[in-house]
């Protein structure tokens, strides 16, 4: 495959443009990438495509210097002469020692990969902070929606008091697939014929490769350091076509949102699936799409919106850092102020029960979510006799508490079936 | 008002942190600030609430070193305290005066200033390269909105194909108002009760704002110097509720739209209003908001949406950018291949006829649409006789052939009233 361009230039510090940093032709920028399936293929050819454009903005041109492959290809020598390193190997080995390695050496580093920051950000932040070079990620979390760089810049600045998610687009694209009719099962074998999801769907529909995005998310927008196994995740397996239907008719769409906010003087970062009203800014997306809003204060609401990871998209996303690090050195700051993690948070919930219909069943029911401090907002009921179902909407009550109602309402003799709740984000942005 | 506190870091060439430009505190960063109306007390308030968290990220504590109000001051002396200048006076003279003598100062400059940008971009970006500091106008455009960011660095190495925004909230704040049956007075009057509208709206209902932010869009992302008096802007000023509610049958809604968009190997710069599928990324886009959708084919699209400008938002947009300038150090590139400016574009249209329903009325008008090209995708009426209305929707027609056949129509003696045309945007985003 391509270039092997060795460059007087290895020796240029990274960042070391100097008071020249302006745009004028001088040089090529050697980068070195790390793996070459999918993603690093459409990457070097879309790196090849734009250089003179990127070269009129930063003033040097950029340049494959290597590329390692499973077969062939030496991790050194790349490094030795590139001044950035685009990691798109995946996985936690060897890519967590390359890309150490890379910080290390003082050379920039792009990585798409969302296990090893999940799991060892915080280790590769303080090393690029140390070496004084930059460390990427924006293909490891959304896609191309640029949230990262909304977060980790435009934001940087702000006091983010929550963020709502859709960012695993398999998942999306099969409840949207859901709402239209289709069961759970149909949806997925659509998604996996059309290649939005893999043979193996378990990492997405699970809502754990959305938990390990969260926890990144959180990072950035609160300082606090999340490990996956500290994200509470739901997926949408136990998901039922009704329950997408019935919601219909109370004005509901279901998305697998994932929300990192400020509660209780705490953070809480989770994933599960919820209804969201039609006016969210999320409700109507769509299809494998990723979306992101983050809510401050001062900014009221961002929503940014896009299509999930795919090759170009992804390499898309590498090449916009791959810039970035090439005019600039932002750092993910050291943890400033952690909050503590909260787990028990305040939803609103729809809940389904399969009933016969009693006289007084309807109270019976009020009466135990009302014992726990759950107030109804919309009931609807289809069918009759012993064949009922009823759909409640109900305000914001603890996660807790809507469970000790479950339990109790799941006792009631004229239960058909364990009753089932989905959360409802009922915040009104305008 | 707010503090002077005297630097000793103001020989500290900008972005000359070196190899320490690390996250380790050190020392404060000098802004000088000009202007202090509502935007400016908002981002002075907002820069002391976020200097410690701005300090974690940079390394350097973001100090507000003076302020040129109307009344006090001195540019000179908050020009030699600073590092970098936020220029907030607005207008032409004297922002430009003062913009060009910070940047020639090697001061970094964050303006919100879009007439300044529309009408001296080149000379600004000229001036901020040959210093090698940084000019950044997030606010000048969408509000908290980051398209200005994402154009400029995530895409930075994107072909673009496409531009569409919605971007001035006033407008979009009446038509969502209009759709749900006010006049357009009633709206616009709403709008100003609100703090949405100005008591001159003319520069926002006209087009004109939108049309000034479209040619800073459309310079960031292809790279080709607009003048505002390129940019053909239509406004809403002439708009009918009845269209709006008629439109509703045929399942469309109502933006006023900038595109900026590659067409005939030359680029496309325009404001007007136009209806959108309901299926659009910005269709649903309602109330005071402002969204752009950046279509590349190696992206796909991004669509971002958030509130227009107002005070809180606007000073959070400029926070962002000076943390970045405290960061980094990008430039708004020379123009590489700047493309020619195309004036006449296909478009979908809405046709609104004011009819006496003749035999043949609907054949007559066929005929001479078809004449110019035009194939009717549908066709509403409502009424009877001498009072009918015709609504169509024509698939994609140049311009000039529309305004012809249009022309015609007009002199059938069977029309009651000059034909409408309203624009139907109808690309599919999947």
């Amino acid at each position: 495959m391509s270039a092997s361009e060795t460059s007087q230039q290895s020796a240029v510090a990274p960042g070391g443009e100097g008071a020249s940093g302006k745009a004028v032709g001088s040089g090529v920028f050697n980068v070195g990438l790390l793996g070459f399936g999918t993603v690093g293929s459409a990457f070097a050819a879309l790196l090849q495509e734009r250089a003179a454009q990127i070269e009129a903005l930063t003033g040097r041109r950029p340049v494959l210097s290597g590329a390692l492959t499973r077969t062939s290809g030496s991790f050194q020598e790349i490094l030795d002469g590139s001044e950035a390193i685009v990691e798109l190997i995946g996985g936690i080995e060897p890519a967590r020692e390359y890309v150490l390695a890379a910080l290390a050496a003082g050379k920039h580093v792009i990585t798409a990969n969302k296990q090893l920051l999940c799991r060892h950000g915080e280790e590769l932040f303080e090393a690029a902070r140390s070496a004084g070079v930059q460390l990427r990620f924006e293909a490891a979390v959304a896609g191309v929606v640029p949230v990262v760089r909304i977060l980790s810049e435009s934001l940087a600045g702000a006091h983010v008091e929550r963020i709502h998610g859709i960012v695993n687009g398999t998942t999306n694209f099969v409840l949207t697939e859901m709402t239209s009719g289709s069961s759970y099962e149909q949806a997925l074998a659509e998604a996996q014929r059309r290649g939005f999801a893999e043979a193996d769907p378990s990492e997405d529909v699970s809502g754990r490769d959305a938990a390990a995005k969260m926890a990144i998310l959180a990072r950035l927008a609160f300082g606090t350091p999340v490990a996956l196994d500290q994200v509470p995740y739901e997926g949408i397996e136990h998901l039922q076509t009704d329950d997408l239907q019935y919601a219909r008719e109370l004005g509901l769409g279901l998305k697998l949102i994932g929300t990192a906010e400020r509660r209780d003087g705490g953070l809480s970062v989770r994933v599960h699936p919820a209804f969201l009203y039609s006016g969210h800014p999320l409700a109507s997306v769509n299809g494998p799409y990723n979306a992101v809003t983050v809510e401050s204060q001062a900014i009221t609401e961002i929503t940014m919106s896009g299509p999930g990871a795919g090759g170009p998209q992804t390499a898309s996303a590498v090449l916009g850092d791959l810039v970035s690090a090439m005019l600039a050195r932002p750092a993910v700051a050291a943890p400033l102020d952690p909050l503590p993690l909260v787990e028990d948070v305040e939803s609103g919930f729809y809940i389904h029960m399969d009933v016969a219909d009693r006289p007084g069943a309807l109270a019976a029911v009020a009466q135990l979510l009302g014992e726990q401090g759950a107030s109804i907002k919309s009931v609807v009921q289809h069918g009759l006799g012993d064949n009922a179902r009823l759909m409640m909407v109900i305000h914001p009550l603890l996660e807790s508490r809507l469970r000790e109602a479950l339990a109790r309402i799941g006792e009631l003799d004229f239960l058909r079936s364990t009753p089932r709740a989905i959360r409802v984000i009922e915040e009104e942005f305008t």
